[in-house]
Order: structure tokens, then sequence, then C-alpha cells
């Protein structure tokens, strides 16, 4: 059966994450229900390369679907726009290989969260960044940022714990500033549930000179979610790409 | 009488525009009604440097008012954005002199418009660019705002003439691309009716190969409305900076 790989991008305010729920709006209910007003199949499965939570937003989530629609992949891409709503936007289309999943066939996941760090709130941004008014020592959060790099258990930045492996491997992990936006990066071969904005809230306790840069490699030995810092808000955070 | 002046960021989506207007929501009214709460004056007249029209934003938007009020100008801005909804925002206050007048006193303003140029709509960039597919032809686009500079009769850029002088000084006119952002900016002593969204209109045409950027100077000197594009929508434009 033909097998479609989408690129979708989404403001995920209004929206009660990625996956469906029994209670609340979500992006990959919207999405099927656009698909199969276009396909004529009412029961297309997508599968998206992961979830994101109630408010997060994505500029390149990945998703597959098998169909036996004979439309061609670009054409797709501008007829499931039609049918979905300004807020969630299919970016890209294309034929992909019969066993491709884009969860299981993710290598990699590269997050942004923005930070605007400004004396008085910003009505253009409220929607895509976190306001914080005190000034963050940058230079300190990006020491920090810097020794989560590489293979470890990050158990101490997980939510909802479930018995399942918690070692990830980050591959990146950077900030960088313009003006009074900042911008933390996060790329790894996978995140545990709220992993980011867990690893966001610690890294602005340091901002904050709360926490050492240092402190970092203990908090992960410690494996201890109450050790690190509270769980970010989520307008901040967006998916930027996923890789292959 | 004290008379403070106010910068005052707004995401001007779900307003009807600056100004007070019989029917729908305006961003005079919210926060002379905000600074009414705070000070405890009923009839403060707010005094702004120019209007923008319904979905135009503005990131610093200047305006002015008198008070009897002993408030401490930096106090003031949070005590009045208590009071604001979270879609404006004053983000600085300061004391001025008694003959400051926000209109009358203002030198020059700069304006951006925000156009997209990509394959598809962005539904993170809905709310504050201009979504255009065709690709643009950018440098010659660059050349026609070029050929804005210095001091013309704009009635071509004019919607609704009203028989006042439509001589103004742009003093400068230059367009900035950063992958599919195209950001045309505009500063002039004094812009006409939609003046801004006239000129964006043309640049788009020329962009489009529909018209030369040599024919710009034709097009000023014809001072003849319909000879120029389309009024542009009003979501890609933002007022950035009034200076004194």
């Amino acid at each position: 059966m033909r097998n479609v790989i989408l690129t979708i991008e989404y403001d995920g305010t209004d929206y009660a994450g990625w996956q469906i729920q029994p209670n609340g709006k979500s992006i990959q209910e919207t999405v099927q229900k656009a698909i199969a007003e276009i396909t004529g199949e009412p029961d297309i499965g997508l599968i998206g390369s992961g979830r994101t939570d109630a408010g997060v937003h994505a500029r390149e989530q990945v998703a597959n679907f098998k169909t036996r629609s004979t439309i061609p992949a670009a054409d797709l891409v501008h007829a499931i726009n039609t049918k979905l709503p300004e807020d969630i936007a299919v970016i890209d289309a294309d034929d992909a290989p019969e066993d491709f999943h884009a969860r299981y066939s993710a290598k990699w996941k590269m997050y942004r969260y923005t930070i605007l760090n400004r004396p008085v709130r910003s009505p253009m941004r409220r929607r895509d960044a976190l306001f914080i008014r005190k000034p963050l020592d940058v230079d300190a959060m990006r020491a920090a940022a810097q020794r989560l790099v590489g293979e470890h258990d990050f158990a101490a930045f997980q939510s909802k714990p479930n018995g399942k492996p918690t070692v990830r491997t980050i591959r990146l992990s950077g900030i960088e500033q313009t003006g009074p936006e900042i911008n933390v990066y996060l790329a790894a071969n996978g995140f545990l549930y709220n992993m980011v904005r867990a690893i966001v809230g610690t890294l602005l306790e340091v901002g904050h000179g709360k926490r050492t840069p240092e402190s970092i490699t203990d908090l992960i030995a410690s494996a201890d979610r109450s050790a690190a810092g509270p769980t970010a808000p989520p307008q901040g955070l967006c998916l930027m790409e996923v890789k292959y």
C-alpha cells in the first residue's frame, strides 16, 4: 500500500497537543480528518514522529499514512491544506518506502525553546516565547547546556516515569541570543516525556543564579526529577526538525 | 499639568485599529480605559503618534496623556499593564515636557512590512506576515524601493484623498531578505492614508514582473492612485519606531 510522508507546521496554542484526546481538539485528529476528506478513506491512521504537548508548536513535525489514493504527493499538499484550519498546514508531502514509520524510523529530532528576556511582556511574542523579566546570565546557561551533550540517563528530566529506558544521546545543546531573544536548541536521538521543558526550567534556574552550570553533571547522575528545575511552560517550545 | 509619554506594543489582529471606533474595539480606547483605572481619572485623552488600521501591529507606537497622578513613570508601566489584555502592553513610560504632543511633535516614523515568500502558507506567521506563494524578484523590488526615497508628492499611494498636502519625505526605503522572509522598511516624516500598504502592493507587482523598477518614478509623477498597485493586506504591517 502506498505510504505518504507529510511535513506539518502548526501553531499549537489552541490545541490539546498532537495526540488524539478524548477531550479537546488535537493536531493529529484535525489532520487525519482533512486527509480523509481528500482521499475519501475514513480510517486514515496518521503516525506522528512523536507527541507534542498542549500549546507546543512545530515548524516541521513529520507524519506518515497509508493510502490507496493516487493523488500525486505534490498535489496532496495543497489539497489537504484547503481542508485545514489556518493554524495547521502541510508544508511538504512525499512518497515513502512501505516500511517507513514516522516514529520508529526517526534518527533524531531537534527542538527549540524561545525565551524573551526583557523588562516587559511582548504582545507580539506571547504565543511563541516565554517571557522572563529578570535578566538571565546567558553565559552560565550556555555552560550548563554544554554539560547535557552526550549519552546519559536523563531520568532527572522526565515527567511521569513509565519504567522504560531513560538513556538518550543529546548531540546538540546550545543557546543563541539575539537582543532580548534567547533560543535554546536541543537535538537528541529521542526525548523523554517533558524532557526539553524540564531542561529549560533547569537552565532558567542557572540563568537566575540559583544553581551553577557545574551542578548539571551531578543532577544528571542523580536521576532525580525532583532535583531538577520546574517544567517550563509550553508556548516557548517548537519541534524544528526530525531526521531519518 | 503632568504630561506622560507611553511606548506601546500591540498585536493588532483582533482590533479595529488604533483609533476609537463607534463599532469595534480599538487600541486607543483599551489603553485609555486601563490608564483611567490606574489614575482614577475617567476622561484621559490619549494622543497617539498616528492611526494604525485594523489588523496592523506596533512594536513601538508612541502616545501621550495629561494627568494629575503622581505615580512614578516607571511604576506606571507595570500598573497599566495589569489592566491591559495580553495583546497590548505598555513597554515604556516617561515624563515629557508639557508641550509634547505624540502626533504633532513626531519627526519621522518607521514601518516594516513582512512578506513570507514560500510555496505554502505558514501557521506560525499567519498573524504577522503576508504569505506570497509565487517567487518574488527581490532585487527588482529593492531597485523599485530605492526610487521612493526623497521628497515627493505621494498622492499615487494615498487611499481616500482628503484635499490636504500629499508631499512627504521618505528617508529610508529598503528591503531585507532572510530565507523566505522579506521585510520592507519605510521611514518618512509622515505617511498618507494607507501609503505603506499601497507602496507594498506596488512593490509586489514589481516582484511579480508586472511592472519595472524604473516605472516607479513615472508612477509617483502621475499622482494617480489607480495607476499604483493594490493596498496590501494589514497583517504584514507593523509600526516600528517614532522619532521626536
